[in-house]
């Protein structure tokens, strides 16, 4: 089968490998229908020193189940399924919390040994606890947002939780990437009331824009700090969802916080340490996120897709099939494009 | 008045001050009849460079109001009162959520321009918001364990409250110091089923036990980090209380923790990062805490001290008068004692 492997940094291929299998009696094989490539996926792309056996690359998809193991008893042959980016047991003891992401069997599509998404097929663990079976036609228009289930919009709605936006609460947004313009939908969809997004790409903005943001940061440290004092009452937000990753943002995020606030970071954090420690302390704002446990949202977040509440799919701005990845991995790093959906 | 002056590390004095007096109207004038040293009194003592007029020292106490300003209407003459480390004026939005640590009147005792607690009397700003009336006699059995909510019962409690404990929870306490071991007694009271303690001073251990605490670790650092996941299956505390503020011990808070668990800090950090990002982050670890919001937790906490379910004066093992409060530091620093009371 066709398949993405990154070589090194700016090397990715499209190549033929061999047939993603079944392996386990707990796997599933699906065939991809949709997938796509992730902000994550630009920091090989930036930073990997070669390989000569490369690696497999995408970990977000949505396919067809084309063949089951012999223990898998939820999922069928046949079924449309969508596949967050980390496979989970469905029945460990982080699962039933809520967390699968800290499953006792968790693992990430396109490390060694595992297949990548932005492939023809790939091998599912443990298919009960990870793939959720769809109820529409694998051609349905809602194809983008649904897609998004599988990490963005997740990813988005985890940094909500965890900055714990609700109801009449003010919320701040540090990121205008795909991330953050779903964490906009996030907590405009937990009720947020004044929604701050801190950003500089005019399209971005303007997405944002329509999917809730009120209020629109452009500077950046400490006069984006003083600007988002400026447009809250002087306090600062209940909620930052911080979606970038940098200690640069980190630092934002805390000190927009409002007194007792809370800060749910999504990016994967590029420094050992948090920044602000002692601002954040002596504010008692929290520090929260991780991970997303994707597969615990779905069951939340599909009705608002499939009754159109809510539109994540146009964080996709751009389409390619398999033999265009490589070029969308360009574009991508140009910021010529959001998040390009791959059709393999 | 004699009040206690601190004017370089290592150099603490009673002196004869200006008398405490009336300044605002929303002031009130209070005879201390109890006050303590704290653990973060010895910052300074380590580290105060020489200061010409000094530092008042001291912000916890029980005292008798002698005085009121004209707008002071709830607190009245005569009151036996406690006086949280924090003044505030019980109004402001802040107060009225609860964290009246970010009050937006707040303020220290013994910050410059107020008197200290570790003297004959105070004035204090904000009586009204500030003070509470407590339903005792000043020589009272239980005054010992009703100074504690001016500061180190009520720390502890918010460590634990920010750690998320609750019924059937595992508990970790990093630190055996008063806070530590009032963390001890707010765990136990939140309902945790399982107490560990970090710690490594055999008395204080012996009183965390007599607390509730059910294992003790005395390994530091990573040997810590495995001692804990043994007795945890493997997995760590849901609720870790950090009540040092150094970085080797929020490591350790860090690293103790379950995935998706949730570390409470309120030892003053002494440094401006936070450490384990990356662990935090992968395992999805909250971090909260900061200055406690001691008198929000006051009518809580109350009804447990009046009658006897919880005993926090015990964490006070010596009894200094105000000439002893100099020979008090030097214990307290030397670990001779673990907290000072002082009768003024």
């Amino acid at each position: 089968m066709r398949a993405t492997v990154m070589y090194e940094a700016g090397d990715v291929r499209i190549e033929d490998v061999p047939d993603a299998t079944i392996v386990e009696p707990t796997d599933a094989l699906i065939r991809v229908t949709r997938a796509c490539i992730c902000g994550s996926d630009l920091h090989p792309y930036h930073q990997m020193e070669r390989s000569e056996i490369g690696t497999r690359m995408g970990h977000e998809a949505i396919g067809v189940v084309e063949d089951v193991g012999s223990e898998v008893t939820k999922i069928q042959k046949g079924d449309l399924v969508v596949m967050p980016f980390a496979y989970s047991d469905g029945t460990c003891e982080f699962c039933r919390e809520g967390l699968p992401t800290a499953c006792v069997h968790v693992g990430f599509f396109g490390n060694p040994g595992y297949d990548g998404a932005q492939a023809e097929a790939v091998r599912v663990p443990y298919a009960d606890g990870t793939l959720f079976a769809l109820p529409v036609g694998e051609d349905d228009a809602l194809m983008p947002s649904l897609l998004t289930l599988s990490d963005v919009m997740g990813t988005g709605h985890h940094a909500a939780v965890a900055a714990k936006v609700g109801p009449g609460k003010i919320a701040a947004v540090v990121g205008d990437g795909a991330v953050g313009l779903c964490g906009v939908i996030a907590a405009k969809r937990l009720g947020a009331e004044q929604i701050i997004i801190l950003g500089r790409h005019d399209e971005r903005i303007a997405l944002a824009k329509e999917f809730g943001a009120t209020d629109v940061v452009s500077e950046r440290g400490e006069e984006a700090v003083e600007r988002v004092r400026g447009l809250t009452g002087g306090f600062g937000a209940h909620s930052v969802l911080e979606c970038v990753g940098y200690a640069q943002a980190m630092e934002t995020a805390i000190g927009v916080a409002r007194p007792g606030g809370a800060v749910g970071r999504v990016g994967v954090p590029q420094d050992e340490t948090i920044p602000a420690s002692l601002p954040a302390f002596f504010g008692n704002v929290t520090v929260g996120g991780g991970p997303a446990p994707v597969r615990a949202y779905v069951e939340e977040l599909l009705p608002d897709v499939l009754e159109g509440r809510i539109e994540p799919g146009r964080v996709l701005d751009r389409s390619v099939g398999l033999d265009g990845v490589p070029e969308g991995y360009r574009a991508m790093d140009d910021r010529e494009a959001l998040k390009v959906m791959v059709r393999p």
